[in-house]
C-alpha cells in the first residue's frame, strides 16, 4: 500500500500513482521520486469528525479513517471522534473509537446517518473569534491529537481550511485534511461528491418506479406526479434522476433545476404536451428550483397566491398551480430525508469511494500533509474508472460547483447524454445492508466518551 | 398439485387441504370427499384484469394467474388481460398474453406497477346500468372468455361480485374470482392483502433510516421530522412504521392513525416530551389521521390558520402546528407513490403471497368455483407460516377493515407488541430485482392487442 512511512512536508508537489489494494482503486502516492527516505512523524492521536447532512455514505468515510489508522500505529495513536461534530472537539466532548470492535467499525460501511453525531457549526476567522480556536489547541494538546479529520461539505472545508491555518497563525503543529462528503455533489476539484452516487441511485430508481405506477393509472387517474428532491443551489440531484429514463417518452419528462431560471408558461406547455403525448406527465423538482430574478419558487410572486411558502414544498405548489391551469388529477410527493437516509439502495460505487477519500486522507495525514482534501478524479474513456487525487482546500473552501450548461438539454426541462455519461457510473452496483427479520441491520456505536482532562467548560 | 381437472359448481363446501407444490403453501383443496369424479370444464378463455392503485406486487399475482393458467390448458385457452382494467373489457380492448415470452410474464414477479394498465372504475349494479353488463357480456362471448380474474381491493372485490351475478341474472355461465390486492390492508377474512408487506416494510426501512438522519443531527439542526404515508380509512401503513423502533426511545415516536381521534393538546406533548427525552421527535401519520367529529386532519378547523388545505398534506400542517408552538427546526417528507411502487425494497413474503393468490385463483375456478376471493391464513404460532384459504366474495365487498384497537397503544400514538407480532413477518424477506448499469431491471410487456370481433364500441 502506498503512502506508509513517508511524511512530505511541502504542499503541491507532483506525484506519482501507486495502487491501493483494498479497494481496487490507484491513488496518487505522495512519493516524488527525489525524496524517498523515510521520514517518521511522531505519533499522535487523530481527531474525526462528521459535518453538516448526513449521507447514506459519511459512516462509510469514517470507516476508511478509523480502518486506515490502526494501519499506521507508528503515527497515529487513537482515533477520537468528535461526538456532534466539531462542538465535540470545542466542548472537549471526545468518543473513543478504540473501544468500538472491529465488526462494530466495520458495520459503519452499510450505515446511514453520523455514527457520532453531525453538527452544523461553522467557526468563525481567527479574528473574529480566536477564542474557538484557542480552545481547540486547549483540547487537542489535552489528547495529543495533532492530526484533524473533517468529513464535509463546501462550509466544512472552509472550516478545516481555518483549522489547518492553527500551525502557522498559533504554534499548534496540527495537520487537517478535509474528507469530502455532500449529498448536493457541489465541491470543486472533485469529479464527485462522496454521497452524491447514493443519493442519485434513490432517486434515478423511486422516479422509474412511481413513473410506472402512474403510467398505469393514467387513462382513469392521476396524470401528473412531481418528486420533489434536495439540492438548493444545485440541480445534480435532480439531474440524476433523468437516468431512470431509458427511451423517449419516458419519465422524467420535466425537471426543473436552479441553474435554470423557471419560466411559468412554457414549464405549463410543456406538461401540457407530455400529458397530450404520453398520457401522463412525470416532473422532478429542484427544492432550489427559482425564477429569472432568483427567488426560489416557492417564494416567489408567480405562485403566491396558491400556495404559503412557510409550509415549504415546491412539490404541492406545482401541482396546484398546474391544476388550476388544467384541471389534472395530480400526486406529489417530497422526499426530503429519506434521500439522504437510503442506505437500503446505496450505490457500490459511492460507498467504496467514500471508504476510499476516508482511507486516502489518513495515508495524506501520515505522509505529512496539510490544507488537502482527497478528491475523486476519472479516468478518460470506458469502462468507468476512478483515482484518488488531491486538492488544495484554499482552492475548495466556499466554492460551489453547479450543473454545467452542457449538462441540461436545449429547453431546460431534461439532460444531455454528456450529462448521462457523467451521472450513470456513480450510481453502479448495489451495497445491499445485511437483513434480520426483514429489517437492515444498522450498526449503533457504543461511543463510549475520552475522560475530559480539562477543567474548563466552553459553551457553543 | 391440487385441484387439476376437478368442478365443484356448489360453494360452501367444507375443503379438504392440498400441498401446492411450486410456493411451498398449503391450499384448501375443492375435493369433498364424496366427489371424486371428474368432471371436465369446457375449454375456454380467461380474463385478467387489474384494478384501482397499483402495488409493487400486484404484477406478481398476474404472474401466478399467468403462468397457472398455462398449466391448465384442457380448461384454459388463452388469457386475455384488460388493458386499463375492466375498461379495457367495455372497449373490447384485451391484450393476448400469450404473445409474451415465459421470461417476460417471469419479468412480472420483480415487476411494480400495473402491467397491462389498471384503473378506477366501479360497476354500478345491474339495475342501474344494465348495458355495461351485456357490453361484458357480448365481449365475453366474442372472445369465448368465461373465466374472470378480477385484481383488486374492497371496491373491485364488489365488481367482481356483480360480474359473478352474471351467469344467474343474465344467463351467461362465467366463474369470476377475485384476486385480493391493496396497499391498505384493508380487505375482511384474509389475514393480510398482498401488496402491504412490500408497503409496510418500504415504510419501516425508511422511517428507520430516516431516524437516524435525525438522531445525528438534532443537536444543532433538525429535531421534528415528519413522514406522511397513506392509508385513508385505516392506519395498518401507518402502523407498520412502527417496526422501525426495536428498544425504547426508538423512532418513530408518534404515529397518527385514522382510527384515533386527534387531539391537538396530548399530540403537541408528546412531541415536546419526546424532544426533551431523545432530543429528537419522528412523527409518522397517516393522511387519513381524522379528528373526533370525522374531519381529516388537514380540513379541520384546528389547522385552519395553518395551512392551505387544497395543497394536500398533513405532514406540512403537522409541522407548521409544531414550529409555531415550540420553534422546532423541523423537515418532512410525503412518501406518496413512492411507497406503492418502491419495488426494490419489496418483502419477500408479500411477493410469494401475490404469487400465491394469483396461482390460487385459477385453482379455484378451473375446480368449478364463482364469486370467491383467496384468502391468506396464517397458522398459529412460530415461525410464521401461512396458507391459501377461501372467502365468498358476498361477504368481502365494500368491508372494510381497520386496525384494531388491540394494536394501537394505550397513549393512541404507538403500537403494541401484538401488533408488532402482526406485522413483523409480512416483510420477511428481501425480494431484489436484477440490476443493470445501477437501475432494476423491470419487464415492459409488448400488450399486443387481441383482435377485435365486435362492430359495435363502447364509451366509458
Amino acid at each position: 500500500m502506498c503512502l506508509d512511512n513517508v511524511w512530505t512536508p511541502q504542499l503541491g508537489r507532483k506525484f506519482t500513482t501507486g495502487i491501493c489494494v483494498k479497494l481496487g482503486f490507484s491513488l496518487p502516492c505522495a512519493l516524488p521520486s527525489h525524496e524517498t527516505t523515510n521520514i517518521v512523524m511522531p505519533k499522535a492521536n487523530a481527531f474525526y469528525a462528521q459535518s453538516g447532512g448526513v449521507t447514506p455514505v459519511i459512516n462509510a468515510s469514517a470507516c476508511g479513517v478509523i480502518e486506515t489508522a490502526s494501519k499506521h500505529k507508528q503515527h497515529i495513536g487513537k482515533v477520537f471522534a468528535g461526538r456532534n461534530g466539531i462542538i465535540g472537539a470545542l466542548r472537549e466532548d471526545l468518543i473513543d473509537t478504540s473501544k468500538e470492535s472491529k465488526k462494530a467499525i466495520q458495520g459503519l460501511l452499510t450505515t446511514p446517518s453520523g455514527a457520532f453525531g453531525s453538527c452544523r457549526y461553522k467557526l468563525r476567522s481567527i479574528e473574529e473569534n480566536r477564542a474557538e480556536y484557542e480552545r481547540l489547541i486547549d483540547v487537542f494538546k489535552a489528547h495529543n491529537i495533532r492530526y484533524f479529520f473533517y468529513n464535509g461539505g463546501g462550509d466544512s472545508a472552509d472550516t478545516c481550511l481555518k483549522v489547518s491555518q492553527l500551525s502557522k497563525t498559533l504554534g499548534y503543529p496540527l495537520q487537517a485534511i478535509h474528507v469530502p462528503k455532500t449529498i448536493d455533489n457541489d465541491l470543486p476539484f472533485t469529479d464527485n461528491c462522496p454521497g452524491f452516487g447514493s443519493v442519485a441511485k434513490y432517486i434515478a430508481v423511486s422516479t422509474k418506479e412511481a413513473a410506472l405506477d402512474i403510467k398505469s393509472m393514467c387513462e382513469t387517474s392521476t396524470k401528473i406526479f412531481i418528486l420533489e428532491v434536495m439540492g438548493r443551489h444545485a440541480g445534480w440531484i435532480a439531474g440524476a434522476s433523468g437516468l431512470a429514463a431509458e427511451q423517449a417518452g419516458d419519465a422524467p419528462h420535466v425537471i426543473l433545476f436552479p441553474e435554470v431560471a423557471f419560466d411559468r408558461a412554457k414549464f405549463l406547455a410543456k406538461v401540457q404536451q407530455t400529458v397530450t403525448q404520453q398520457g401522463y406527465c412525470v416532473i422532478v423538482a429542484s427544492e432550489g428550483a427559482q425564477t429569472a430574478d432568483g427567488r426560489f419558487l416557492s417564494d416567489s410572486g408567480i405562485l403566491d397566491a396558491f400556495g404559503h411558502a412557510q409550509l415549504g414544498g415546491i412539490a404541492p405548489v406545482l401541482a396546484d398551480l398546474i391544476h388550476r391551469e388544467f384541471g389534472y388529477k395530480y400526486h406529489w410527493a417530497v422526499a426530503d430525508y429519506l434521500q439522504r437516509a437510503a442506505r437500503h439502495i446505496a450505490s457500490q460505487t459511492d460507498v467504496e469511494q467514500a471508504y476510499a477519500v476516508g482511507k486516502a486522507a489518513v495515508e495524506m495525514a501520515v505522509a505529512g500533509k496539510n490544507a488537502v482534501m482527497p478528491c475523486i478524479i476519472r479516468s478518460k474513456g470506458n469502462p468507468y474508472r476512478w483515482t484518488i487525487g488531491e486538492a488544495p482546500l484554499s482552492k475548495v473552501a466556499n466554492r460551489e460547483k453547479k450543473m454545467p450548461r452542457s449538462f441540461i438539454s436545449r429547453d431546460g426541462f431534461g439532460i444531455t447524454a454528456k450529462a448521462r455519461r457523467y451521472f450513470e457510473p456513480l450510481i453502479y452496483g448495489e451495497a445491499y445492508p445485511s437483513y434480520k427479520k426483514g429489517m437492515p441491520v444498522y450498526t449503533l456505536l457504543k461511543n463510549h466518551a475520552v475522560p475530559r482532562k480539562l477543567s474548563t467548560r466552553f459553551d457553543v
